[in-house]
């Protein structure tokens, strides 16, 4: 006879055990289908930064075991009694929240990831019942209907999964400083997995676009993979100057750490620089901004509103993010290459396929 | 019979003749009215802290001898053929700019400040002719009707000086980030010739006004003479806890180095800091700006729409700058104490009763 405990433990995943931050198979419970509820089996989730910061106790906040993953897609095979927008079969995701009051003015303004009290983080979190929150490296995850979002059945599960972290820090605050508008330019630093969502969706409001990055070598692909507009080397100062006060927008997603005044002063009368990446500081001149009275934001994820917004958008617009697919059992290498930076431009893990 | 030189030299002003920056008295010519001119009588010009920093050649560009001040009120005197706007013995204003190139997409919004071959400034400024253009701690002015304001005439000259460059630094970000919404929140830090004019605009705007500030000596002040609605003192951790994530909006006017972070955590969700001041740098970290989708913008003067609109706007709600009226003999004086801050809150200069 098997005890209830191991019995209850029917969701597979794969957990980092202390700070070193390794994955392992690992065996846990995921609370039982509430009314409100959505569970749903996973097919995909792609690798965030965040997964390394929380698996490496990077913030010194862990909780072992801890299994990370928010960019999380599948298959929905069980819904509460109360659910009324999903049904089993369809295609949904969830990012990095699974909830918050439901009470305050930014949850009523469907901004839960701004929720006053907090909203609960998809991985490492504490959710309302006390227990550790679980993420996407796992077969299953179980989440109030309110937190899920519909994936448009014509849109592949495995480009979606980026969308739900990546996709909406990006389109956030493009939306928010209302760069979609058409025949603007719009410039990106940094061209990693944020980074090209920029460039996506900046082509798709019809922004002229320009890359701006400090490595020739992602020339070609900004211009020739991504559809960039033009491209500038930030070390050159001739390409820099050029590009001065040219620019309406700036979403500057690089994470190392940069000056920002050459940037700035590439931005026009009342231009907007968004800060997505998170470097160590953000330092310049109040010169910078004075001078053309401009703007530095800054911003994170967004709400439920509109992510739903956003994932109806790339499914129009056809925007799918770049990825690479890779099995659970690559999870510890792919880590170790996002944090070279060798990847173009998101790991999206294979759950479905390969986690047994 | 005297020489035609000093027979031309019929603009008495004071100017500095060296980086030392003492002021003395100077006698030099203006050009000759255009037909586009206005000439008019100087009668009270405000103290700008930019008058220390160009008298005392703290950018080293500072060409000698150097007539400040570019706050300048007074009555018509002459008008030239074509000018529609103005009329003899009409009150009258200059800010910080005498001219721009008039044809490029921000002189034709209204925007000169921000021409893109640069506004020419009041003094210290290369003019279209070529002469270094002279400012107004003298006698009379001749400028181009566009750059030339109207003061309404039930508004004292005396209060209507520091408006044209005080007032309209701190007006035109408050516009530019709609903080004209009654019962939103701002927070005022430092309360000089700038934030003394942003607690004004904020009662009038109708919003709550709380005033942050390193020294309590400023609450009294701030509550009873300027009518702000809460005094906080930044260095105190439980009154700054309680104003946590509690203020729309923030305008900064402290030019001392100062933290941003603990002032940016004062800041709602999508909550707006504009800098006014100068310090010697901006420096946060990338955290205070994302949680909570938050924005720096940096301001600098306006154009001359909303220069206008912001004059009208003062005389109907009666917003009237504190000042100290001063002779221009005490000039010197009254810049060593502005360098002390030792000034509630703009020195203006009576040059009709005193520069003879």
């Amino acid at each position: 006879m098997m005890d209830s405990e191991s019995t209850n433990k029917d969701c597979l995943g794969w957990a980092a055990r202390d700070p070193t931050g390794v994955l392992s198979p690992y065996n846990f419970t995921r609370r039982a289908l509430g009314s409100d509820d959505v569970s749903f089996t996973i097919t995909h989730c792609g690798i965030c930064y965040a997964d390394v910061i929380w698996s490496r106790n990077g913030l010194g906040d862990s909780k072992y075991p801890l299994v990370p993953g928010h960019e999380i897609v599948g298959i929905v095979k069980e819904v509460g009694s109360n659910v009324q927008r999903f049904k089993v079969g369809d295609h949904v995701g969830v990012g990095t929240y699974v909830n918050s009051c439901r009470d305050c003015e930014y949850c009523n303004d469907g901004l839960e990831v701004h929720c006053v009290k907090g909203s609960v983080f998809t991985f490492n979190g504490i959710d309302a019942d006390g227990t550790v929150t679980k993420g996407g490296y796992s077969s299953y995850i179980v989440v109030h209907e309110r937190y899920c979002f519909m994936i448009p059945n014509n849109y592949p599960l495995a480009s979606a999964a980026p969308l739900l972290c990546a996709g909406i820090t990006v389109y956030s605050p493009m939306m928010r400083h209302k760069m979609n508008q058409p025949g603007k330019s719009l410039g990106v630093i940094g061209l990693g997995g944020l980074g090209h969502m920029a460039v996506k969706f900046g082509k798709a409001f019809g922004l002229n676009v320009t890359v701006i990055s400090t490595s020739n070598s992602k020339k070609e692909e900004a211009l020739n993979q991504l559809g960039a507009d033009k491209f500038v080397l930030s070390s050159d100062p001739d390409q820099m100057k050029i590009l001065a006060k040219s620019l309406d927008f700036i979403v500057d997603s690089a994470s190392g750490d940069h000056p920002f005044d050459p940037y700035l002063s590439l931005l026009k009368v009342a231009g907007v620089y968004v800060l997505v990446g998170f470097p160590s500081e953000v330092k310049f001149s109040p010169t910078s901004l004075a001078i053309g009275a401009k703007t530095v934001a800054g911003s994170i994820t967004g709400g439920t509103k509109e992510t739903q917004e956003m994932l109806d958008f790339c499914a129009a617009k056809k925007i799918y993010p770049k990825i690479e697919i890779v099995p659970i059992q690559y999870a510890n290498e792919a880590i170790e290459r996002l944090i070279k930076r060798d990847v173009k431009y998101r790991f999206v893990i294979d759950i479905e396929n390969s986690l047994k």
